[in-house]
């Protein structure tokens, strides 16, 4: 198993990440409604693999359109687009594949509609191929930031879970390992929907590296005992200054980490940035059931029923707490609104 | 409910708190072995409160001993404290409950054994009637840092569910909740054996309080919102020089709080503090089971089964980010050394 999601014979395979590690189990998205509730309720998940995802997911749900018409199957298209993009509001990557899928619909007008359904389909599976071509160049690109020995503290899943190649954060740390046998890595298991525990401490197990699970709240006390050397996560959005949103939790780390004077390193590819906004306050951040808090795994409930929650599910870290952003297109550090532009814009 | 703790007719009743917030369980204490597992087990746990069970404990253990020779007697007494002092390493109420049980003894060495017996379950009714008391004294001191509408964290549990009173950090809440009608309380989960979400939100509830459950990891994103005006936190032990012991993620908070310029207090009774040691470092920190990480509630697995986890139950915050601990005797500021000795010997 390395990736969740397969696309073979023009039908679209995931694996529900919600049943791991206790299960694999395969699912196919037959339809726009399979695809909206996949991501809706974290099927799938990780800002990459949610973009590739989405792009199969419209020519899932275009394919078996009849109509002849091209205004309307343009109207259809575009029906389509918009309802996924419902299904979450952080994740940028899910916004730019659709775009990008919509995009190339536009620019090929003329064609039939037989013809649009093939070029949507190549450009599915072009984002498809690119992420994993990026997943190689982050993980090429840091592990410079690894050295013999690191203790690496992780949150959430990044990895082949994450996106449809080995990984942002998680692509970094399996490089590391790989060329550096002695790596351990602790990972926080990530409330309130416990990516880490289920699914990070899954795929390190997967690939025979030394990992250890920790509650969330353990981070600073192994932190104060000297026992983490660097953090490295990923991203669902990152701004033009720098800000990043990331898994709820993902900043808590950052304030750690800078009072522990340890480096703070984000990883993610270039489809994770948002050149239109500015600061992290301007990115939204998804608001999810109370039940999530309130029980464990959809099952026991742990507190009181009717207690009251606040669920956000992701946080936003300013700039000034983060060492350097691993991409593909190299490593950013500060300053880094002019690093950033540097790399977009040459 | 306003105890979790019942001594009646020489019987001894506790709630089984792991079984909250589902399940109002109450059982009784029969034997020593009872009692420790109790206390190791956490079916009766919070520092103030470990103490006062445990001096009922050691009445219950001898209570039907037969020994007539008052040598034996001795070594009796002996082995059922060192044996109770084994169920928990961290809380210092446990130990000093047990040795002021130890003292009146040996103080009464020439009574009769019936007396002794009789004197022992006076010291510990004593111990019980004084860490009401000292509930009183606390949030009476503790009010005055609590403005109108606050909104206050606070971590795991720390009323009355935790102490034989109203509590420590949570009795100053609820003095201060009683006081400014709109008091707004914030809890962390608590993680890995959730007595914030189980517990504390539940007698937050009880008590008609503003209460809102987050993650342990949310926390940071809310003090960064400005959601937060202050923390408050319990205490299972604390060192000459202010370093406090408490639950694990106790210490995180203190960071975050002092990153986002927020106070810190402490909230403890007197006997919660270690004059013979001086630094943080020289607490003891109870390691607890894998388990209680790998699982929730002791029911389900939110990981693989085999993973390696760290488990430490809890952490030392260093009193440089203590802003006040409030204590019985009166509020303890910096710096905290030569407060703390001026409290403690005048």
């Amino acid at each position: 198993m390395t990736s969740a999601l397969i696309f073979k014979n023009r039908r679209l395979y995931y694996l529900d990440q919600r049943k791991l590690p206790l299960k694999e189990e395969w699912k196919e998205c037959k339809n726009l409604r399979d695809a909206f509730l996949a991501i809706r309720e974290l099927r799938i998940r990780g800002a990459p693999l949610i973009g590739v995802f989405a792009g199969y997911s419209v020519y899932i749900a275009i394919k078996n359109h009849r109509e002849q018409d091209k205004g309307k199957f343009f109207k259809f298209l575009e029906r389509v687009i918009s309802f996924l993009k419902t299904s979450r509001p952080t994740a940028i990557n899910l916004f730019w594949a659709l775009d990008r899928i919509k995009k190339v619909a536009y620019q090929n007008k003329s064609k039939s509609i037989k013809e649009l359904k093939e070029l949507i389909l190549k450009e599915a599976e072009m984002i498809h191929y690119e992420d994993r071509l990026l997943c190689r160049k982050m993980a090429e690109n840091g592990i410079r930031l690894i050295k013999k020995g690191d203790r690496i503290l992780t949150h959430c899943n990044t990895g082949f879970l994450a996106t449809s190649g080995e990984g942002t954060a998680l692509g970094v740390i399996y490089k590391g390992a790989h060329r550096y046998k002695n790596i351990k890595v602790y990972v926080d298991e990530t409330r309130p929907l416990l990516q880490g525990a289920r699914l990070t401490s899954w795929e390190l197990i997967k690939r025979k590296i030394d990992v250890t699970l920790i509650s969330d709240n353990m981070a600073a006390y192994l932190m104060q005992k000297g026992e983490i050397d660097k953090v490295f996560v990923g991203a669902d959005r990152i701004t033009r200054c720098g800000d990043v949103a990331n898994k709820i939790g993902t900043y808590n780390l950052a304030v750690l980490a800078k009072y522990h004077h340890l480096p703070f390193y984000v990883v993610a590819p270039s489809t994770s940035f948002d050149l239109t906004i500015e600061k992290g306050e301007e990115i939204p951040i998804e608001q999810r059931s109370p039940d999530e808090v309130r029980k464990v795994l959809g099952k026991i409930y742990i507190s009181p029923k009717r207690v009251k929650v606040y669920n956000p599910a992701f946080d936003v870290t300013p700039c000034q707490l983060i060492s350097a952003i691993v991409t593909d297109r190299g490593i950013i550090k500060p300053p880094f609104k002019e690093s950033i532009l540097k790399i977009f814009y040459g």
